[in-house]
């Protein structure tokens, strides 16, 4: 893949404060920057804004929204400050992640539809605005506790509802295994749904539920096909480059970016 | 449920000898014992046959066979001294699992392929034997390296073109996160394919990929609605626990079998 269309995401470089973040990112020429509004940091959306568009990087997507089955308002308060950080900082798009089962419930059902209805909450806030949302479906070993939302057939079904405003972001590592993804992809392309697509590797074995991502090419994830079915889909934007890995966070920053370079320019 | 349908898996005693298992559950009045291969041990399908048998339990199922991605010849010669000890022992069925991607290969489309020629193969043996083999999907999170049929769905795309002598191991664990649950036990029961039904629970937090699952009630699976939609489908066969937990192996083994059989009653 081209490196033009690489944007980083500030999770794969570990706990670095966004000024150097954006400083490492912009020394090595990558175009974009992902951010987890935690990572913003104490400058905040304003600062970060400053420091983003005076070291000339553009904002692939703001992480994140959602998580609607927390409460009974869908977790509004918090998913307005999204929107309006997402805002600040010229994202463009506003990350959101479903949540997972509804508080004290085993009803997936009930979750699925809490998750419907602070979705539309969500955008009749965010669409005025101009700020679209990008729902992530992520890999079903989150369903409890994070994502009940699981595969990308299910977003597109929440999408159909609810548009405009609303389209999917495609992670391979939480997608690659369902046999349904090539024509849910094409399908989404149709649409013109696919807001973000990010990328990482799933590795064997994985001894972490959470923080054993690998580099792009370290895992088995068919990467190169992907981003062709991406692509074929219609999708042009960035392609953003989000590992949560305690190895890789071992590594000092600047090496962690040159083997994101690296692994972007070979494998995906 | 009743305790006259429950079966306990050899793996949910943790690590002890096949006699002290049989024991164990005889004078505890459990009908039924589900035996992993190895836990077989130096007595064998034989002697393992003769002690159940003597103690007057039945198999529900052995665990396992399968992994026909492993190698070009679909696994045979382990998948056909798999079907001869499940006739040895009486099991209900031989429980199969795909296996994942195939060796060196990221194509998920040519290992289904592979694993559909393997099961193919097995049945050829399987059939005339009559032993019943049960495909069972495993949760997504194992689609690399060890089951890359990962729906109720998919597996019973499988049994449609393969049948007779297949059906499906519907396991609580691996399948609860699908939407399309429901509908697909009221399909798999309409072509009578529910060949076993397995229980355990999903932990919030889930701590490691394989050895943290739950004791029934312990998780979020809602297991009295599935055994319910299970139940409705026609199946009244076995009930298998089976529950990898290093939590639980540390308790003594008779307590598990009553933790397991007071879980049972309540929760399943």
């Amino acid at each position: 893949m081209d490196l033009n269309r690489l944007s980083v995401n500030t999770a794969t470089l570990g706990e670095v404060p966004i000024k150097e973040a954006v400083d490492l990112l912009a020394r090595a020429q990558v175009p974009a920057i992902g951010p987890w509004r935690h990572d913003l940091g104490p400058v905040g959306a304003t600062g970060a804004a400053r420091l983003i568009r005076d070291a000339g990087l553009q904002v692939s997507g703001l992480c994140r929204g959602g998580f609607f089955t927390k409460d009974q308002y869908g977790n509004r308060g918090d998913n307005h400050r999204a929107v309006d950080e997402a805002l600040e900082i010229g994202a463009k798009c506003l990350v959101v992640v479903s949540g997972g089962l509804l508080q004290g419930s085993k009803s997936l059902p009930f979750s699925h539809e809490a998750i419907r209805n602070g979705l539309a909450l969500l955008l009749d806030y965010a669409r005025p605005l101009g700020m679209p949302i990008a729902i992530e479906p992520l890999h079903p070993m989150y369903a409890a506790d994070r994502c009940a939302i699981n595969t990308l057939g299910h977003a597109l079904e929440l999408c159909d509802g609810l548009g405009p405003g609303i389209g999917v972001a495609i992670d391979a590592y939480h997608l690659w295994w369902d046999r349904n993804l090539a024509q849910d992809i094409e399908k989404a392309g149709k649409q013109q749904l696919i807001t973000a697509y990010h990328v990482c590797d799933w590795l064997v074995p994985t001894q972490h539920l959470l923080l054993d991502r690998g580099l792009m090419g370290e895992g088995v994830i068919d990467l190169k096909n992907l981003s062709q079915m991406v692509g074929g889909a219609g999708y042009s934007g960035f392609v953003e480059v989000e590992i949560f890995s305690e190895r890789l966070w071992s590594k000092p920053p600047e090496r962690i970016v040159q083997e994101v370079m690296d692994a972007f320019t070979f494998y995906v």
